[in-house]
């Protein structure tokens, strides 16, 4: 972009970003942040007008999209009445957001910690595990992400860990079910759930059971890959916890909310862990909100004794009132079912297209709109288009077809070697096709670098 | 309060927060949260229409005072124009409030990193601190809090980083200055701050001066005493710090944004840290925001060099939009220059009096509109009202001072055997006498129960 196509309100824009806002995981001088303009539903645009298909739900928060008409009343509403109070008081919204929140986890669930995001609630909940047990281990997926403070870091199984270490000592990592490049060599779902559950079973048996308050798995994993557990394993995760006297937290940061055309993605899988975190979804990020959902029983543990954490703006009303309009939206329009419905009928019969026509096209998986193409060099290696945690030149072909997709009008969420799903859950069926057919046409760049 | 006294909608709100929140910092079940109908500027009120001068700011977060309009409006104005959008984007109100803030800092601060609260903001500038020097260690003090997250609380020099211990272990606790109490047999300022200073060398030297990263000091210790460090003390930090390489970083968490009668209370000290961390006043809380305000020597390590840190929310629009409305009024109103006049003015020689009037009054210290006033059971021992982190009935008649003082109508903020003062910045002076006078009268149960 010249400095002539800049309006004197792109170029200011760009000017006090350049100069003054450091940005997230990113080097600085490398960057060359787009300034948006605005956004509307499933779009947003620059200053030149470019419009782009958010098929990343910005940071897959945006679940109703931008500038969802209700969400903005609400906010504009509650900011006239009351825009913050302290936690320690009692509040009409935070209450009443509080009980919709248990309502849709159902039972055991009574309670709900809020907090301001997704980092700050894992780390409350590995608080409560860790209190609740009197033991202080926590087991955590290779391939997860679960936020940036430091023990939230510290479980996060990705690269971003790396820099950050040594953080939370008692932390440590153990293989998940991945199918496509299973760790234990399976051949089928049903081997992968095995195997994956005798293996967790060895590693806490030689971690020791006893030394361990919690495993935390986010349900569908997400920026590490979409990786849809198979049938049976969170049920196992479930009786091993039991077993060995472990609380089950599950991370619902990015799927919890209709991502998966459930509430929460557990509910898809027969399954009820002790502990729900969430974030994003619950107002689609409009107001920073996170919390903890709270098992009956873990909740009894401090009706006596003094629960050791706590934040400022922990149950903020102008997250709060959002929060409530999501509900009210979700009921009305029936996102959950939409949700089911584009995704079997529209996305999955799509993307399975694709590894017909597109030689790229390693794997796809998914669930609701929630998914992810895997791009290979070749079919029978399974080699990653790019390596893993590649950046600059190595990561070359993953680049030029994100550049695809943007010039074509979509701007994707791209991470190592995939291409990732994930639009707002209000978008229509018409802007959900043109969006696949902007990827299906890109990944001719993918398949150019393929075998 | 009995039923009938209820409003269906109090009675609704109660119900519904006892049923489902859960609280920060409490045993829930031995906790009674005052469901809050409305407030406005300097006061808040309940659903039985009793009236509260919020002599706490709610968590002194409330800097502009309760529903402030030039807030609500950025608020309303920011949600139906762009309510979100993600970090690595430029955006315009997010790029504004950056320079805003930079500006008001002065050199040689360059960058902002914007977090969702205090805590991250802590975390994440210690991050920065712990890349910058290649150095794991931080030195924090005793009597000091900066925030509820696994480093923040470790930072922590209070009692509630105990229940959560072991944590970050890579953070050393030192002893600041407190004349009043002083761990240096001082005598004087002048001797506080040499000797604190002397104590501070030796511990550095002894825990290894290459081996320390940052020094973090809220710069008037805010929740654990109002301590205003003595003349001198600041500078001679910083100049330990460049003596042997150390990040310093400033927690302004509680004091930024006006507290003291500056933009940013070190700026009274005649000293300038490396990194700031900020929340609260920066948009009074209206919307959850903090950060880091970053030295351009830090910021430049990152600009070839990936920073691993990030989170969803960093940079939220909905959130800088007060925060520029907040630089508005602060410039329009005079705010900086009538929290110095109204403090040294009115505040400073009424609590001045209290000295000559009340017995159980042992000190009183602050500035700008953040005093407190220690309370003890004789003068000469001075030994405290209450114990330290007393609770139940030791705390009793601290719990007897706060429920004077509510009966009266007005909402204070006590710790341990102090009452602290620290009106929203907007208060009136009729308001602000009129809440000094309560106090003033409350301070006979105080009174009669020292010696």
């Amino acid at each position: 972009m010249t400095e002539q196509l800049m309006t004197g309100d792109e170029a200011r824009v760009r000017a006090d970003d350049r100069a003054h806002v450091f940005h997230s995981w990113s080097a600085q001088a490398q960057i060359d942040p787009l300034p948006v303009a605005g956004g509307a539903g499933a779009e947003f645009w620059d200053y030149a007008g470019n419009r782009y298909l958010d098929f990343a739900s910005q940071l897959v928060n945006l679940n109703l999209g931008h500038q969802h008409p209700d969400l903005v009343a609400a906010i504009e509403r509650q900011a006239g009445r009351m825009a913050t109070i302290q936690p320690s008081f009692a509040n009409d919204v935070r209450g009443e957001l509080a009980r919709r929140i248990v309502d849709v986890a159902g039972a055991p669930f009574s309670k709900v910690f809020f907090t301001n995001g997704g980092a700050d609630a894992n780390e409350n909940a590995v608080r409560m595990a860790r209190l609740s047990t009197g033991r202080r281990k926590v087991m955590a997926m290779y391939r997860s992400y679960h936020g940036n403070t430091t023990t939230a870091i510290s479980l996060t199984g990705d690269p971003r860990r790396w820099p950050n270490e040594p953080a939370d000592g008692s932390v440590v990592h153990f293989f998940g079910p991945y199918l496509y490049r299973s760790p234990f060599y399976s051949q089928t779902p049903e081997e992968e759930t095995e195997r994956a559950l005798a293996h967790l079973e060895q590693q806490i048996v030689l971690e020791g059971a006893a030394t361990i308050a919690a495993i935390i798995i986010e349900t569908v994993v997400g920026t590490n890959g979409v990786l849809v557990p198979p049938p049976g394993y969170l049920q196992g995760v479930r009786a091993l916890c039991d077993k060995y006297g472990i609380v089950y937290i599950a991370d619902e940061v990015m799927v919890g909310f209709g991502r998966t055309g459930e509430w929460f993605a557990f509910q898809g899988h027969d399954v009820v862990p002790d502990l729900i975190t969430f974030a994003k979804g619950v107002n689609s990020g409009y107001v920073p909100l996170g919390g903890v959902v709270i098992s009956d029983a873990i909740a009894r543990v401090f009706d006596d004794r003094a629960f050791p954490g706590g934040l400022t703006y922990s149950g903020h009303p102008l997250a709060c009132a959002p929060g409530i309009a999501t509900f009210e939206v979700f009921e009305r329009d029936g996102i959950l079912a939409r949700v089911k419905d584009l995704g079997e009928r529209v996305v999955r019969p799509t993307l399975e297209g694709w590894l017909e026509t597109h030689p790229s096209v390693g794997e796809i998986r998914g669930t609701g709109l929630f998914w992810a193409i895997e791009l290979v060099k070749d079919r029978d290696t399974r080699e990653g288009l790019v390596p893993f945690n590649a950046s600059g030149a190595d990561a070359a072909p993953m680049t030029a077809l994100a550049a695809a997709c943007k010039k074509a009008g979509l701007w994707p969420f791209i991470h190592f070697n995939r291409i990732h799903v994930a639009p707002p859950l209000v978008i229509t069926e018409d802007e959900l096709r043109r969006g696949l057919d902007i990827i299906d046409a890109a990944l001719v760049v993918a398949d150019g670098a393929a075998a």
